[in-house]
């Protein structure tokens, strides 16, 4: 079940490094991607940055709306998250060639994807010389929400048998999140 | 083995989304902190970018030497890694007070951890608007190093029973990179 997560916790649902998909939405249109750099910037409120190349279409539609949705996908999902990362959605609505189930989310139009581990509502913070230099956009998190068969507590719990977050290395190689280990304190 | 990694390949030793160690030194002073908010920018030169907060020694050390090195530790260095995240080399050598074994690296002042699977040797190209609106610090990686006996053929090959790279959650607990999940292609 999707559940809200406090904002001064967003940051922790993308602070161990997950591979994301990225959706964005304007004027009757919508959009999905897969971005591996994407990291927490800042607490609270919290704020992240996320590289999103000029030539995209994501990048058209999060300029002409301002919003996104960053997702955490799951070892589930890593077939949706390589093909959503192999193909441009210039060429055709991806929601609808990979049958991708989506839900409306609470303050942006951007749609959330359905079977992710969490969700972030964002809005753009304008940053026109570090979008033009380094791709790089700097959103802050109005709404974030996880599944709470991964997440309690503020932090995550994975089964040992569910599904993971996903880090991408290369060419369709994902590891998924392993175990926990603790530091001393 | 530490073996030098092609400088394309180096966003690599990051993509996944490890938390990394940054060391620092200048005018004979050196230093090591932790930092969970570091990812790959660029592919070829490699840049990263760092958040690097705006009180810390290493910021100034940073910013006095032009120069740093990321390093991704292990699940092997879980205790060193929440230990020098959690002081500030102002208040005294982390390397002496924590027994932190260096070596020299080869472009630049900063030293390397031992022990650790990568090891980024980074210069920081100036972007003070950036670094004083996020603290995010853009570098430019100059030369790339990863462990043999986790990193062959240009990705990560981490043996079952072996030491991965590690991911920060929250408060000293962090996961372990877990197994590899390939995609449909």
């Amino acid at each position: 079940m999707r559940i809200p997560v406090a904002l001064p916790h967003a940051y922790r649902l993308l602070n161990h490094g997950p591979t994301t998909l990225v959706t964005t939405a304007h004027g009757g249109r919508a959009n999905v991607m897969a971005a591996a750099w994407v990291m927490p910037l800042d607490f609270d409120p919290p704020k992240f940055a996320a590289v999103v190349a000029a030539d995209t279409w994501t990048r058209e539609l999060l300029l002409a709306s301002g919003e996104c949705v960053l997702h955490a996908p799951t070892t589930a999902q890593v077939d949706l998250t390589y093909a959503v990362g192999s193909r441009s959605g210039r060429d055709g609505d991806k929601f609808a060639a990979l049958a991708i189930a989506t839900e409306p989310a609470s303050l942006v139009q951007a749609p959330l994807v359905r079977g992710c581990a969490a969700w972030l509502e964002c809005r753009r913070l304008p940053e026109p010389a570090l979008e033009a230099a380094h791709d790089l956009f700097v959103l802050e998190c109005v709404a974030a929400w996880a599944d709470d068969a991964l997440w309690s507590g503020g932090g995550w719990r994975f089964p040992a048998d569910g599904p993971r977050t996903i880090h991408h290395e290369k060419g369709g190689r994902f590891f998924a999140t392993g175990d926990p280990v603790a530091a001393r304190r």
